[in-house]
């Protein structure tokens, strides 16, 4: 049934679609919307939606991280980021802001990433964070997490997460030490967070290391190069489906064990998260959408992390023109914009009432179409 | 026969098609165009064209909608629209149609639409509608249609369509009291229209309500926003072929009810209407080409009803530059545009000549070509 | 093997391709471009090249007509458009030359056809193309055949074109008795073309009228607005393969009457003509192609015959920008521009000789590739 | 398994896919990126990087193909353009660069290349070549080869490219005695590359002739008009992997001898060249990517040879605002644009570690996705 296509003699591609390519069906029942919950839990901690901030200076400080945990979701502070390599990086945030999306933007991205990172300063970002209340999570990249960890979990933090753009069970050198993730996870008592990953193998893989959660994808959106640089490009509904798949397959061979995904990538819209959960995905990490809202530490600037990589970027610069209101009312509405940027969780179980499911687990076993239309 | 793919592992989706992916095949065969008959009939009330008028403020006003219905059509008013809100809303109407296509038209819309509605005045335009000629009937939301029934039905309409974005024979409720459709329509002595709904199992169920007509499709069209806010997004030429084979199942089920399908969404063009119906629908509910007449209550502007939802409104709001004509001209031309947009039934008759032939339940047989170009 | 798609339950499409959704592949054989010849014949007429002029009054005038049957193509003038509603027509060519893309202008061209054809007219046309020298062939409609065949007849033409937006060997008519066409072919002693037609049972059934040349497609481009108007689309790879096929069928039951194709329809460039021709056309017949040459009755103006439908008008309306040179140029080269617009057959027989082939019938066996890049 | 498409009934079509119709799918392994090779050795010549400059003049004078010889690519000299027809073409170089995107450049680019080759100066050019250091490569067509092969053979070059837009073992011609590729290079003792070709018979039966390598594709890019001239278009993807089992079978029947696969069309980013040798080339060939490199010989100007043919050019003109640096740089970073356009190789290499790959060879056996998102 797999869309299995030779695209010359011998040499075979598995077809992949993306969320634009499908939409949801509703069923024949509908339920009140009130009556709705779009409630997650990830390892002991309960979220009131499924959403996980995207661990990009332009979307979580530790301040907005704090809000977002506040309203529900699960604020993630990147480590690596400018927070922890300024004392005070909002100088440089508000000039980030009112740059242009031009090439002397990567350069000067480049260079305020050149700082070097100072550990003590994590140790303050992290209180900071647990003096804004909710729970405290930061990101760090798998090359430094055996150099880092240490004042991470010193600093406190309740879920770590380790994050680059792939993460494989499996890292090959020469020269370093790799980190082996399933001895490193096995001696924390926190819950992990490893990914991204396109596929059902190393999805798999990375849930055998104890990870508590799985990130399925590489952030693209449309401010993504990953494609043109490195000819990698995620249809993130098959993706978001193959690591289901291996969830269920993982499930089974541990006579339990329930790794959450999080999907990472193409959402713009409450109808993209409705499509990644239906595909799916146990909750969503939001990008540039929350570095439209107030609370926004850049401004409404938006690169990811990719971006500013010294010797090979990978990803444009983009300023948006306006606020589209506070975090809260981006997450919960009320909406004035009909596009699906705002009120994105009401829209989420507005949907989910339109197909009469009543939690996140029943409606990822929503109906799909496939049209290709675009 | 049926695309059914596989997007990821485990998880499948059927593949569905647009009104523009498919084209219609001319057979062996000609006609002359003079000999081709455009009529239907809905229960008692027989009509010219398989025209109905979309319950939009946009579209259908008291003397529209009896304009509509002059010109052999079925104008619809929305009983919870405008003019049950206001004694007067011209005045809003024309405010209305010289706002722009931003977010201070979405509050705006918001705004009038929350004044509440008053019953008597249901009555007037029932009224109203009654003097002006012509099939009477009204538009009624389903979560209303309890509460408002009976001053419908007292004022004394025809037909009466209930219609929500999504409408199921199954709602679930834990606060209200449900409408139990089927009850409802068992109890009344007047044809009943219910939709949209946009599979096939959900269509099979409305008829079981004992429907006149179903309503497929969500009204869907450039404006729409439908997919951007809920996932949910109806490939037209599947849902109503979907649609059609539960009318097939259903006329066999009951052993000769035959319950009209009405599409409503992507239909611009008198092409667009030959291939609704030519996919197996009964009849078309127009909204935007409505618009755009001379008798189009709000002077060109168009919004679908669900771009007022105070909280999560679901639709853009556009203006045309001019009018295209008198609505009889729309219908019934001569054109001078040569876009499809002018003499809509008159197209229609052409291409059905064209294929050879007679009638509208001939004309669902016509053949189709599936190609994807854009 | 052929797609046949279930767009719907129990509803099915075939899958059509567009000459732009299939390229040519070159076979593992080159050859000397002076080694292949281009030659088409026709009946007891033998061409230099496979090209049928459209009969638009932007195209074809009794002048332009012989210019391209001296430059080894057939000329076709339509008895129904200009050069037979008035004596001299230059000044109105002259005055559509200046007109603009909107509604205007469409009313200028209802109203310019309007005027009544005059038989006499015809005779001094078809005089005239005879002075030019050259095959001589014009264009009737199939609803005015039996009125003007007498009038044409009389005049002395080569060859008839029977042409429509879509002819079948059947026309069904309660009120006039309708061309009759086979018997009609039977009493005439020159060959007929007839189209157009988009499918194998049409063009069969053609075939078997007695007519010498079947025309396939209904002469769409990129002004044609067919399918906004009537739903009809037509992929022309599909509908000229189909129709090859319906010629081979039917020079199996007869034996060896061999009916030549000519195709029409998204015929821009030398490319466009090259594939069609490998997709089994013996010929082309070209539109706006020609009207962008310096012979161009109409100054460059471009509109197809359906583009003036008294009410139901369906084509738009351009101008190009400049000639692209003579027509000898047009035709033969050399080019200045890379585009495939000029030296349409020099382009032909170089995509011959890539592909190793001597002659046009050969050609029709060359390898193509499917891909729906666009 | 392979798509074979019927068209219409009884013509069948194979189904290619491009390049960007594909993408690279990362394994469970990741690997360190200076653990990464991408070494590239044609028969006794070894590269850096698997790079061959294309024989434009736009890209490759004597110094820049010297250039990028001393970079590890291979430069590669066009003895049929402008170099060996002007004893310093450096001023008509400068013109070209300032020309604009429109007919008349065309012309200019026709009149500069009808002045005679000169064949001194193609002993002249080899020289300076050779000065410059590293492999001296020089092209010629394969209508030209019999006449200049000796002063080239005399010049001293180590491999000689034999490029043609379509080359094929069987060249049929009835008035010249055509080249015998297998009896010309089984004379020679020096390695031989031949092509463009599109198929798996071609790529076989040139590998049959004795050629070190050949080259797939026809060099199509953004600013070719191959298909709007000749109907002919390649996709890449399939082109590639199908040469790639004419490669295999080769391999198989000569018990051992391997011919080298040089890509060449549709590369303008690091993806794309990750996704060629990711389909099975083994070295790329580009054009335009290096004309927007400092050291380009027309500063910044891009023209494909094939836009120059004096009666059908098939390629357009352009021209870049701004160099995107040294050679050095575009090859090997750091890049300041996200776009894929710099650092060539530099983004290869990691592509390559992300996917958990050593070397070229192995990472022939990437795995990829097939999806058709434009």
């Amino acid at each position: 049934m797999r869309d299995v296509v030779e695209i010359g003699l011998g040499k075979t591609a598995q077809r992949g679609y993306h969320l634009d390519d499908i939409a949801i069906v509703p069923s024949r029942r509908t339920r009140d919307v009130d009556d709705v919950s779009t409630a997650w839990q990830l390892d002991a901690y309960p979220f009131r939606i499924p959403c996980v901030g995207h661990p990009s200076d332009a979307t979580m400080s530790p301040t907005s991280a704090a809000t977002l945990g506040r309203l529900g979701g699960l604020g993630v502070l990147n480590v690596e980021g400018l927070w922890t390599r300024y004392e005070d990086p909002t100088k440089i945030l508000e000039e980030l802001s009112g740059l242009g999306e031009d090439a002397r933007t990567t350069r000067r991205l480049q260079e305020v990433y050149a700082e070097p990172i100072r550990p003590e300063l994590i140790t303050e970002r992290v209180r900071q964070m647990r003096e804004g209340g909710g729970t405290v999570a930061v990101r760090v990249s798998p090359q430094h997490t055996l150099a880092l960890a240490p004042v991470i979990l010193d600093a406190g933090v309740d879920i770590l997460v380790i994050q680059g753009t792939l993460v494989s069970a499996e890292h090959v050198s020469t020269t370093d030490e790799p980190l082996n993730l399933k001895e490193f996870i096995a001696d924390l008592d926190l819950p992990v967070v490893v990914g991204g990953c396109t596929d059902y193998k190393t999805a798999l893989h990375l849930m055998r290391t104890g990870a508590a959660g799985v990130i399925v994808g590489l952030g693209g959106d449309e401010w993504s190069t990953t494609e043109s640089v490195l000819g990698i490009r995620v249809p993130m509904a098959t993706a978001i489906a193959d690591a289901a798949a291996a969830r269920r397959d993982y499930l089974d061979e541990t006579g339990g064990r329930y790794v959450h995904l999080i999907a990472d990538g193409d959402l713009r819209t409450s109808g993209d998260i409705a499509k990644a959960l239906g595909c799916g995905a146990d909750a969503v990490m939001l990008g540039e959408p929350l570095s439209l809202c107030d609370e926004a530490p850049a401004g409404g600037a938006w690169w990811h992390p990719a971006a500013s990589h010294p010797d090979l970027p990978r990803g444009a610069f983009g300023v948006a023109e306006e606020s589209l209101g506070s975090m809260e009312r981006l997450l919960y509405g009320p909406a004035d914009e009909p596009d699906g940027q705002q009120n994105l969780f009401g829209g989420l179980r507005r949907a989910m009432a339109k197909c009469g499911y009543r939690d996140l687990k029943e409606f990822q076993k929503v109906g799909l179409v496939l049209d290709l239309e675009r």
